[in-house]
């Protein structure tokens, strides 16, 4: 287990702990995108989801090289958000029969997935910056580059042809 | 309660139960937010808070005239996300002393919540958009603006002088 918020008292405890939530994160993510990718029927999205599993693995090995650079064991702390997020997700596809509002549906998902990375990212860049970690923050960065570019480009599919079809 | 998944046949069914999902949540969000105004030390952190919490009050009025729009009255459904996100936000916060630190973590907390809630607003506006009701589209946008505008705000005191000081 990771570092418990009673034990939190620098900000390179703290920084040390969201590292731990999103290496948890990460992880659980790469168990729920194959199963998006199973639902996905626009041939797009699929393969959109499947890149972006890619991507996640690769953002796994990158926290791992964080963790490295901070002297520390890659560890997992509970992250009930993102556990709430993929719930919630699984919830609201599981039922959808048809298969253009499924897309529309699992679009959102995804996105609610991205915006939670994006915001933790972004404030662990800010974070590893204050403390003097530019190599960590430039590492970071990358993934957070990473998870933008995909949001971006399920906006556009929410925006266009996938949900028009639905409605 | 609100629509479960498996009556989820079209986008206007979707729709309605993204806004029923955003309504429980912005509920739940003026109830976590009075304890982050009362643990935040940073007096312009603390304000921020007081102001996003007056401004959650006018959402929750927003997504009524939404539902009115709509044709139904304003329910909500569970969303087990922004449950995450708040048990995530109340523990990280819970046990640290360092009041800079605490800072810090309040303000990640804060944008994980304008997080959950940009992407949510902006998936609805796109379905409003698709299903012809520019009119809902309007009023959900002014909100997202909002969420932004709140979230620009917590990333300006994330990099400036609150987290430099828990250095």
């Amino acid at each position: 287990m990771g570092l418990f918020s009673k034990d939190i008292k620098t900000l390179g405890d703290l920084f040390l702990h969201q590292l731990q939530d999103i290496y948890y994160a990460e992880n659980e993510i790469t168990k729920a995108l194959p199963k998006m990718i199973v639902k996905a029927t626009d041939p797009q999205l699929k393969q959109g989801f499947k890149t972006h599993l890619a991507e996640t693995e690769n953002h796994i090995r990158r926290l791992e090289q964080v963790f490295k650079m901070m002297g520390e064991a890659p560890k997992k702390v509970n992250c009930p958000a993102i556990d709430g997020i993929i719930e919630e997700a699984e919830d609201v596809t599981g039922d959808v029969a048809n298969k253009s509002v499924l897309d529309a549906a699992l679009i959102a998902s995804g996105q609610a997935v991205e915006h939670y990375e994006m915001t933790r990212y972004g404030t662990l860049i800010a974070w590893a910056k204050q403390l003097g970690r530019d190599d960590a923050a430039r590492l970071l960065q990358e993934t957070l580059g990473e998870e933008q570019a995909t949001d971006k480009k399920l906006t556009v599919m929410a925006e266009s042809n996938v949900n028009v079809r639905a409605a």
